[in-house]
């Protein structure tokens, strides 16, 4: 894998957006449109994608959309009320870890991947606090495939930040972001292509 | 007038938006409500409102809301094909224009008024890049009446910063905003009472 040199093209450079209680960056092209594409067919043809079952007020549905978590082997996760414990590696998807680790210069140990299949599926508001990943967690999501809006919406100002993530582009959530604000990918009922993203994180070892 | 002192309430405190391509800051609380409330009902009662006519596409068409354009007699401006030369000052808003100005640390001398007479009432997407205003304008818009939204959208890559603009408010754009970013009252069909909004701006005088 290589990344676009910075002077390719300005879409490679990172762009910052310091809101109130949130550090957001975006690099529109994070990857190049090669290596984005050498990446979307094996890893939507080779993981073991599953489309959970959550319970809401009581209720059981499936949540929509499907989802692999994928780690170092301590990084358990609950979410929703349901405990996940990761799947192994992909290769590809370790060396991806590595590089986005390397590009942010944070450690990252596991990934949340997310397969929307076309615009109906989605992910709903909801805020990366779950306390696995400590206070001020740092949340990396590089997209792939078809182009989706993406929503940010602070808890209790209603100022509200709508991005558009592209196909090999990185969104890195820091500062506040998942105490104070929420995020959402919306509906998008015009949108007929798959989009796949990993949403890579760091949990603490065990002491 | 007086302004509120910071330490008495965190919706005083400035807060920063910093995007790319713009530099805008918000006072949730700039004016406290009885200041705010002060201003209301004259200037709504005392200035000379207009719902101007523009040419758009060849029609002739009342524009959604109306204006009054005020400030020093040098201050003339265009806007979608009319030339509107400046009212007298109304006391309060010279005041106003003063503390504003004071208060960013930028000349200001003309103001566009603005009146929402509710929800229906609307700006479209813009931006306020008008040659008189110079090549980065600073325009900061104070707000008095019903909370509205406020949009701005990059022009080229589809970014979206939505506020909520409260009585009281000031809101600064600045940097590269006005070249970069469109902006836009949109319509909110569910808000019934009236705003009034001052957006104050600078013009070089006649050299």
């Amino acid at each position: 894998m290589t990344r676009q040199a910075q002077s390719d093209n300005s879409k490679a450079v990172a762009q910052h957006f310091l809101l109130p209680d949130a550090e957001i960056t975006l690099w529109r092209l994070w990857l190049d449109k090669p290596d984005a594409d050498a990446l979307l067919a094996p890893l939507t043809r080779e993981l073991s994608w599953r489309q959970e079952q959550i319970r809401i007020y009581g209720k059981t549905v499936k949540i929509p959309r499907q989802q692999v978590w994928m780690g170092e082997p301590h990084c358990s996760y609950q979410y929703s009320g349901v405990r996940f414990t990761p799947s192994a590696w992909h290769p590809a998807v370790q060396r991806l870890t590595a590089a986005v680790s390397d590009s942010i210069n944070q450690p990252l140990n596991c990934v949340l991947l997310n397969l929307y299949a076309n615009g109906q599926d989605h992910m709903g508001w909801h805020a990366d606090n779950e306390p696995e990943l400590g206070v001020a967690p740092i949340i990396a999501s590089l997209s792939l495939g078809a182009t989706r809006r993406f929503d940010l919406q602070h808890q209790t100002q209603g100022h509200q930040l709508q991005l558009q993530l592209e196909h090999g582009s990185l969104l890195v959530m820091a500062g506040a972001c998942q105490q104070h604000w929420q995020h959402r990918l919306p509906k998008q009922s015009r949108v007929a292509a798959p989009r796949l993203n990993l949403t890579f994180r760091y949990i603490a070892p065990p002491v």
